[in-house]
């Protein structure tokens, strides 16, 4: 009788759980589970205020509807014996968090809560906590407080103490109220396991904590605001937990909503995109993980700790046991080309989708695959969301030069993609230079499915090969990975990470090889890219911020 | 009795007859000849090698075909009887040239020469000639040839000697074979009249002819190709007659074509911007007439002579006798939204106009026109076909800067309209420094009719009234008032262009004034707009002509 273990996603609008086989990593069923609040950004479920822009909130409720929907119906759906579920590992977005009572009730389920903003589930991509940030990152650098360094010197406003902060500035009762505030991450596996613990990742790269010095000293916090001087004492749990562990086992409670025994082992909390690194084969160094969605996602192990400059941060154990886990991001991958064929692509060119049966991303592929490199005359700087990495500036804007006449969407489009391959190749260049080395990666995530001219460029561009993860769903097959280590050997998984990855991980036989002759062509490309991203990046020129200002003044 | 003139104007794809009362200025009536052979950039109609790109010929039997054509229907439809029309004049794209013989038989129309692509009429968008434009330009450069000021430094491929040089490189047969090279204006007054004339514009204009220095030396000539050291006494007639001047009479065979009187008034060829002048009510300094159609030609008169550096030129009588004519250009308005309509608006924006019963255009211009100043915060460089006056440089292309995921197909098109408006800011303004006064504008072609937040915009950028021809075909009713003149006020016409401008051309009532407030906010757009024309237009940063280069590179 084979031994399977289930990988539950907590994603941004639904929750997705993965039935897979221990012995062979095989994925026997999946079953999705769409929040019934979504993304609450304008209005609470029972009444309140009105949300103001850049809020992105979630209802706790709906993460426990995932466990009593998605496990009861993949369970189902797969034929799998109950019985034979040796564990359970759940990812989740980052940092998605929230305020509890010590028993862990979240405050927005109490009545005298229900109709407070700050009492629900700050969604990872709550932007409001910006005046926050700057505060905590104008503070650390007068104090000169170490561990900014490991976050490339900038903490973000989607940050644990960001959004903390901004609960105490705007709704202190809530905050005082509060006995813990967590990451929903942590929560969920405390609902399932009637213990609090708290994860290595999430405490490591969103809540500035590391192994060898804990949390930011006292005195930090007291001059952010007196009242958060013991905020780790008082509404933290101290004790971090490596990812990697069992956190627990089923209780009954939770037995009731997934139809799994109880005791099953249940492991410490991950992160969807951490998770999905050795779930892509990856546990050792030198080969970079890429998660490619509307956004990108970069990870990579290293053995050794250095500072890279305007990275997302590195985290000891962060990703793999043993290993400093480094992570950058791209914030607009995905979301350019949508937003390309959203509001660029011309109706004859839908009409000649529809007439020849293709989606409108594979016409426009197929278009921009005939163009040599070069041809178009276009480049473009991929920042329509923002620069993320290396230059960490949310006020810069996209940019397009080398419009004719004659310019077609099929080009703009090509200039697009190769401008994220241009992005990406600063960040993988800015990790080597900084000690940290890559000679390979491998993609996940769904762009990588829909688009070989998109994978090319990267490869032609990057001068890189890269391969691909076999698994559609990379980061639920991660947690499931987590699972079975969480049950251990004895129970018929594995005892580390390293050995589930050897099964239980796969990648496609395809591999993007950098064509030499495109290689080169693109060198030029990506030289004229980096002058233009230094002028408008680096201060030569900040045309960007200052449209942005007009625009904003605009509005008024 | 009244008495009529009729102007015909000559496009790019049609011929078009105007027969106007010239006691009023009233048109009469309009007719249309489409070239029956319209532009010739593929293969010439009886066979022959295939053309090269930037090629652009046309048919000079379609210019006799309008003639035989639009003037008897323009007759016929407006009832007038032929023996009222005392004069025609006509009006040509420029410089648009062709070899004939001397009797005035193209060269095209002999059966030795029609499949030699040379012996055809080169269309003032024939684009070959930068190789000799060039060398035109290195050598006058180099013999330090006075004339090339008046032209702001540089000549243009689309010029006459350009073109010249180009038919004597590539098929000298040809060159040795004309015993006239001329501009297809003067070519069809020929035909009218029996009389070669040449005309004191496009001599002016286009073959770097003036009337205190006559055309450049034969030193000069010699030295760009000792074959066209006489080049102007072989090929060219000397005698150049100022615009405004009778050319002669209609000839029996002329009016055989047309249903006119023989003997009728023909005005001196003109060139159809600058007729556009007089018949937009400018006679005078001050007032700059905008021809705004796919590009904006611009014309100023001044008593003075002054260089103004990197402009499409001036001459004296060049467009109103007694004034230095001055001239700029921008090559890419009408063009500019026509690409964007064409390639970038989204089928939803379609299907929304033709749900509500409009044009793109005008709903476009609905969802703009709701746009606040600077509320975008896009910025546009308007070089998407180069840019023809204050930089002169084809090989500058668009750019557009401040894009994010939340910028809408409106926000592009109302940056592309800002961005010609800056453009043209510019150009005034390097009149205006260079002593060369301007307080109000004209604008005529199709734009002004068509699109008033387009004409807003430009009041607010530039911060000067905008005023608007009421003739709907300007060039036209321009060569209507030539040919009155032509017949004279003995004849029942008048005796200047002055005396006809004032009876015979009129603006409408709308005047579009700068609103102080969207003209205070466009200044500090302007000021972002002027740093990026620098850098990217005066060699700051040459990328755009690298990847032009890396971009012809690709095609080999």
């Amino acid at each position: 009788m084979g031994k399977y273990t289930i990988g539950v996603d907590f994603g941004t609008e639904s929750g997705r759980a993965v039935l897979v086989e221990i012995s062979t990593g095989r994925e026997m069923g999946t079953a999705v589970y769409p929040y019934s609040h979504g993304v609450i950004d304008e209005l609470l479920p029972d009444g309140g205020p009105r949300l103001e822009p850049d809020w992105a909130l979630q209802d706790p409720q709906d993460y426990i509807r995932t466990f009593q929907n998605a496990i009861p119906q993949v369970l189902k759906e797969s034929g799998i014996d109950p019985a034979d579920v040796i564990g359970i590992g759940i990812d989740f977005t980052a940092c998605t968090m929230l305020p509890v009572k010590s028993d862990g009730t979240p405050l927005c389920d109490l009545p005298e809560y229900r109709n407070r903003p700050h009492a629900w589930v700050k969604l990872w991509k709550h932007h409001a906590a910006q005046p926050e940030a700057d505060r905590i990152n104008r503070i650390a650098r007068e104090m000169e407080e170490g561990w900014l360094d490991r976050y490339g010197g900038k903490i973000s406003s989607e940050w644990f103490f960001a959004k903390t902060l901004q609960i105490l500035d705007e709704d202190p009762q809530i905050y005082t109220a509060a006995d813990r505030l967590l990451e929903a991450a942590d929560w969920v596996v405390w609902q399932l396991t009637g213990v609090e613990t708290r994860n290595s990742c999430t405490a490591g790269y969103k809540a500035m904590w590391s192994k060898r010095e804990g949390f930011p000293r006292r005195e930090y916090f007291k001059a952010l605001d007196p009242r958060l001087e013991n905020v780790v004492a008082e509404k933290l749990s101290t004790t971090i937990i490596p990812i990697g562990q069992r956190a627990g086992g089923l209780t009954a409670q939770a037995v009731s909503w997934t139809g799994l025994k109880v005791g099953t082992a249940v492991a410490v909390a991950n992160v969807d995109a951490h998770v999905a690194v050795p779930a892509a084969t990856v546990t050792e160094p030198g080969r970079m993980v890429m998660i490619m969605g509307t956004s990108t996602c970069y990870m990579v192990l290293g053995t050794e700790e250095h500072i890279v400059p305007c990275m997302g941060g590195y985290v000891e154990d962060g990703i793999i046991p043993g290993f400093f886990g480094y992570e950058a991001g791209q914030s607009c991958v995905g979301d350019h080309f949508a937003w390309f064929v959203e509001h660029c692509v011309p109706a004859a060119y839908d009409e000649e989708a529809k007439a020849r049966e293709v989606d409108i991303h594979q016409l426009l592929e197929e278009k921009a695959g005939r163009l040599r490199v070069g041809e178009s005359g276009l480049l473009a700087l991929d920042w329509w969301n923002g620069n993320r990495s290396v230059l960490v500036d949310v006020d810069l804007t996209g940019m397009l030069i080398g419009a004719t006449l004659a310019t077609k969407p099929e080009e703009i489009y090509r200039a697009l993609i190769e401008a994220t391959a241009y992005g990406k190749r600063i960040i993988i260049e800015t990790f080597q230079k900084n000690g940290v080395p890559i000679h390979e990666l491998v993609a996940c995530g769904g762009l990588p499915e829909k688009n070989k001219l998109l994978m090319q460029i990267y490869a032609d561009v990057i001068g890189l090969p890269i391969r691909v993860s076999a698994s559609k769903q990379t980061p639920a097959l991660g947690s499931a990975m987590f699972g079975a280590v969480a049950a251990g050997m004895a129970q018929g998984g594995y005892d580390s990470i390293y050995d589930a990855a050897r099964v239980m991980a796969h990648l496609k036989e395809v591999v993007y090889t950098p064509n030499p002759a495109d290689q080169k062509e693109y060198e030029k490309l990506y030289a004229e890219y980096v002058l233009l991203h230094d002028y408008f990046g680096r201060g030569g020129n900040d045309v960007m911020k200052r449209l942005k200002r007009i625009k904003a003044e605009s509005r008024r």
